[in-house]
């Protein structure tokens, strides 16, 4: 089914305790069209990216059914930047560098295919830029997913309340839950995040795992513990691409079927965090991708 | 199946973002005699108090099936206190008082009965005490269980090793088997405490769950999402007490007995923490705990 996501195309560089990269390919909706390419094509980006954006990796996305029709490409402009340091524990990063570049003036235009999308995807980005996209929609589709995160409730909560009272379902960390709903227990934070709108809540706790709120019914996908974590840049964005991805590929908005999509976008996460920048979601195979599921399906049987 | 608990019987003042309540009973060898009289009994404590300690509380325990044969009761001392705050996330607190009292001395002594436990809880608590209970045991029991932290680590750690090499299960949270292995990842850590002695090990992780580690095998027990956590005193040595409790009722040490042994300890746990001190592990009932233990499986059913 047809599938709309937006989000930052980018740069980043990283460091972890276990290295370096520099001026590797990132962003939000890079993360997330990779790993819905798995579940469904094409995926129709909306993004912007300077003409310093490698071509080699436009035609990669190209060749794993990512539609960029909805991109634009800024000539003699620069694309989005965004340096950042783990810490040794994983669970906090310093943002040490953000350069807006064509983001600062990005104004998406949907292409007129994209207007009639069965599922959006609005990755973590201005909630001034996710209105618009909402506001050129011609129909209201099956299903709109929000990733957001706490710079945006501290910078922009207005209009980012805006965009959460016209999603059905939100993703967020277990802290900006709290944050957003002024409750600790995340129970409690379930219930104050649906009156604002979203009738299903995502909070990815990262290597604790995920929670699934839908009035009162509760699900919850355990991370798989790992050998390694090499870098966790784009797991939320991953998580989030093969969320909707399974959703889009099934056709399927049950809450039962939405706690296989949180399983299916965990096990996109957990590929994600094995190695730098997208590397790891390059060459999965459908076997791979189902082998790691059961693995998840496994851990929590008695 | 004989259970035997050894630890702490004792005071406890606790500040909690939700209010305070002081001179409180408390102490590990309390609660994980509790949790595990909903399993089995007699659970036959080994533990010190002085003549401070009340009476009705010594008598509740025996109508649960506590036998104080081998509690030492000192006449003109004083039980062990301590006392704690939380902080506002609950994930850390600060001591903010100990008086060992009758603990500074404390030489454990198995009545004769006692020598033959088949299943063994060494409860948190100094390593030497607990080296002393190992020595006086006329044979290894089917299972030995210790709880532990990272205070020992720091301040007893030859001592603890000795302890470590000598039991089969070992439950410590996820900061201190990151301490004791020198491994950030847990399945690494795992490998490296599996070579020191325990052929198990059971991560507890708080209000992420807790994770049972054997030799390559995982298994993952969410913990239950909880509208209102009172008081997190006690979490883990309840948790101990309803997993060797299960072990000891079923008479069963697979791997697959186990993972529900780990269901029903963060089932008591989960009672535990919504009251001050053991309130809530008061008049439980094992249709409250089999309910309970259905919202576990109902929780990561997919």
């Amino acid at each position: 089914m047809s599938l709309v996501a937006v989000g930052t195309v980018a740069f980043d560089d990283i460091e972890t305790p276990y290295g370096r990269a520099e001026k590797v390919v990132g962003g939000a909706c890079t993360y997330i069209s990779l790993a819905a390419s798995y579940f469904v094509t094409p995926v129709h980006i909306v993004s912007v990216v300077g003409d310093d954006f490698p071509s080699d990796m436009l035609e990669y996305m190209k060749r794993r059914g990512v539609d960029l029709d909805g991109l634009q490409i800024r000539k003699g402009e620069k694309s989005f930047f965004w340096a950042g340091r783990y810490h040794s524990n994983f669970n906090s990063r310093d943002t040490l560098d953000t350069q807006l570049n064509v983001l600062a003036t990005f104004d998406p235009v949907l292409p007129e295919s994209y207007r009639h999308a069965e599922y959006l995807m609005l990755g973590n980005l201005t909630p001034r830029v996710q209105l618009r996209v909402l506001d050129q929609l011609a129909h209201r589709p099956k299903l709109v997913v929000l990733d957001t995160m706490n710079f945006w409730m501290d910078s922009a909560l207005d209009d980012l309340l805006k965009v959460i009272a016209r999603v059905d379902v939100l993703t967020i960390n277990d802290e900006e839950a709290r944050q957003l709903s002024g409750e600790h227990s995340l129970l409690k934070a379930a219930r104050v995040i649906h009156e604002m709108g979203p009738k299903y809540l995502v909070i990815k706790k990262g290597e604790h795992g995920a929670l699934l709120f839908h009035h009162g019914q509760m699900f919850y996908a355990p991370a798989l513990p790992l050998a390694e974590v090499i870098d966790p840049t784009g797991a939320g964005d991953t998580f989030a691409g093969g969320f909707i991805g399974w959703i889009a590929k099934t056709n399927d908005t049950s809450f039962e079927n939405m706690k296989r999509a949180v399983i299916y976008g965990s096990a996109m996460a957990s590929f994600c965090v094995e190695q730098f920048s997208i590397e790891r979601l390059k060459g999965l195979t459908p076997v791979m991708i189902e082998h790691r599921v059961m693995e998840f399906a496994e851990l929590v049987k008695f």
